[in-house]
């Protein structure tokens, strides 16, 4: 998220009572996870393994819980969670407003929006969009222009994103948004979930079914097809002309390169090469899988030449 | 689609400035895609692929983008689906006008509309049916009597139909309708999709659980048992009886028989027998599978055995 | 289902047209399952195998279609299914009116309810819990404190549970209850059907992110977290600490140990010890899997091995 104002890391320590360690006159403009920093943020880390990145990043401060070696300024915190998430609410309060959203200011002329459409007052839909009955629109969704988003479709509601704690999980704040480009169109029933602090894209052109469900800062490219049912976890990049058939799932963190078709029901738990087909779960290239389960047909046969020849 | 009031094939070629080759004064009655064509319809065709099909089959003329030898009038066009689009929109224009449910006159005075329903007028609900809140109803969508529907379904939304361009996605558009036949009970956040230019049809006594999906033209049999997120794509067709666990997957165009019995998480690639179980993705029969799953945890064994060979 | 005041064995007989066989002064405080009976309570069952559990259970009287030895008083029913309807639907009348939310009751003051909730009259909300636009609540939903339930989420719809017959399905009426626990969260698009006689229950702390499934009558535990598109089938119990990832698919009536972890895409069969990781379709211990799938890679090879040494 970008702050409305600059605030210098004294500040911000002194809203949530840390000290600082270093330069406290450094001017922080934004507040992100490390891996959607850009200059000016101030970013958060709680676990030593991540230390190195974090302060290596292009983050101007760093939210840590402990004083370690480092050229730019450290806020000093016992829990950098529980305190990311207390400066994302005081910088921005949920005003999940919602109104009738014909009324709206946010909503161009030309755009159609059905009765019990809820939307909200920090949302926007584009010229000739259509909006079907039963759409819920959360805070910070910016709907482009010519897109079409069926019944009952959910988009901006929180990351699924839990910090475990000894005594249950903490909930990471999403101060994030999402990005619905010109000409996408959104199935009945789909998730689309908003960044934590950064932006989750449905690139122009791109047509999901049914039931799909997109995780928190998952960003989609353009000219995808997503067929019904595919689920795809949290901040993984799906490229250009990529065709995702029914019941896909793919991990969090990936990458699927440039037109790749991922066959129905396969799972990808890793980054896949573009321009070409992927099959099963875990799924490999389609025809080395294929190939694979024609031999698996043929194991009864393989243990009776096996045992035969004692 | 069929029209509301009958027009020669000249006339058509018109509406969307083409030339006729044949006789331009054959009488069209409705506009369908080639495997839901009848007697007195005009069917379209862009690919040299299906040419044959079209033009032999029980369309009255055909919309093509050649001028091929043909014993029925051809209307050539350079797109033709796009002037497919153009005509469908024509003859029946999206009038989606949602109501209160309960003040519509196609609401048989017995059933039971819960509040936050929303239903187009063009469509209908029988005696002693009951949907619950937030279903929202496409147009063209008919449903019988004694039929439950549960909160937040979708029934009528658009086919997922594109067709690739050098530039994006041409979409097709929908002009379909769905039957739900008597006594057909569906579950929550279901979603059914209304045939391209067909019908989609849940058959007497079928049950759907929650969150099943059913594509575009699908025909489910009558007292099917769908368990819960299963998907099924589109123009598929289910016979009378068959059971399909959870989270199986189905693909487009195929059959399933009478009375099979698909396990959950099984893919459906290609048409099964009915009369007997099937598991697996892809799936085979039951059965043998289970045989070569047995097989396959053997595996560390089979390759420990053929090393000793040596 | 708990009767709202007691009543004789006899005086149940005499609704349905049935004969006592045994105590007819017997009283009974409740109707339920045989795995949901308690002490007072009628059982019913209609198939021979299932007799003498039925008989031998906590229940202070059975519904029943056969004379057979008991110690405890039968009402002898030619269908007991039917006639176990029947009496659910006497003594418990559909009452699912729907209200504006915020009217209520039974939703705490500090309760933030969006507007397009609907929610039975006879359910509760607690305090500071968030219920965002288009979730339905049906009857007898309970709702613990500090819950957020997202966007078009269906909570207590009927259990997907149906009796074969001759010429269809007989629905068993659903009369049970769902149970959320303190500090859940449950994403949108989700549907947790009410149990057939007994509850469902999400325990304290835990997280389900968006279009999760759980089944009539399912137990899950404390602080597990449930990843998209998971789905639960009836009367399973997942213990505390678990963790399902995406897609996962779980059987009905098994039982999942504490702090197990169950990989995406999974589907589980049988009942899994706790404190391990699992993944596949059958599931098998995730380590055991992956060994597997590591020899399946090889089949390819290990055919070429074994035709070489003919």
């Amino acid at each position: 998220m970008k702050l409305k104002q600059s605030i210098t890391v004294q500040q911000i320590a002194n809203l949530i009572k840390a000290e600082v360690f270093g330069d406290g006159e450094t001017v922080i403009s934004g507040i992100n996870e490390i891996h959607k920093v850009v200059s000016g943020d101030l970013s958060f880390v709680d676990h030593p393994k991540y230390y190195e990145t974090c302060i290596q990043s292009a983050a101007a401060a760093v939210l840590i819980n402990a004083k370690v070696p480092s050229p730019k300024p450290l806020i000093i915190s016992e829990d950098p969670i529980r305190d990311y998430n207390f400066l994302v609410k005081y910088f921005q309060p949920e005003i999940f407003a919602y109104q009738q959203a014909r009324e709206s200011n946010n909503i161009h002329p030309t755009a159609t929006i059905y009765p019990g459409v809820h939307l909200s007052q920090n949302s926007s839909v584009g010229e000739n969009s259509i909006i079907y009955p039963g759409v819920v629109i959360y805070d910070h969704v910016h709907i482009g222009k010519n897109v079409v988003i069926h019944a009952n479709t959910v988009i901006g509601s929180d990351a699924f994103y839990f910090n475990k704690r000894h005594n249950g999980f903490l909930k990471l704040r999403s101060s994030g948004s999402v990005y619905i480009e010109e000409a996408v169109e959104i199935g009945s029933a789909c998730t689309i979930d908003r960044g934590v602090s950064g932006k989750t894209i449905i690139g122009q052109g791109t047509k999901l079914d049914n039931q799909v469900h997109v995780g928190h800062g998952v960003e989609i490219g353009k000219h995808c097809l997503i067929a019904a049912q595919v689920g795809i976890a949290g901040k993984t990049i799906i490229k250009d002309g990529v065709t995702l058939w029914g019941q896909v799932g793919v991990n969090k963190d990936i990458t699927i390169g440039e037109n790749a078709v991922v066959l129905a029901q396969s799972g990808i738990a890793k980054s896949l090469e573009g321009g070409q087909s992927y099959f099963g779960s875990p799924a490999l290239p389609a025809k080395e899988q294929m190939r694979i389960l024609g031999y698996t047909k043929r194991l009864p046969e393989i243990w009776k030449r096996l045992i035969q020849k004692k």
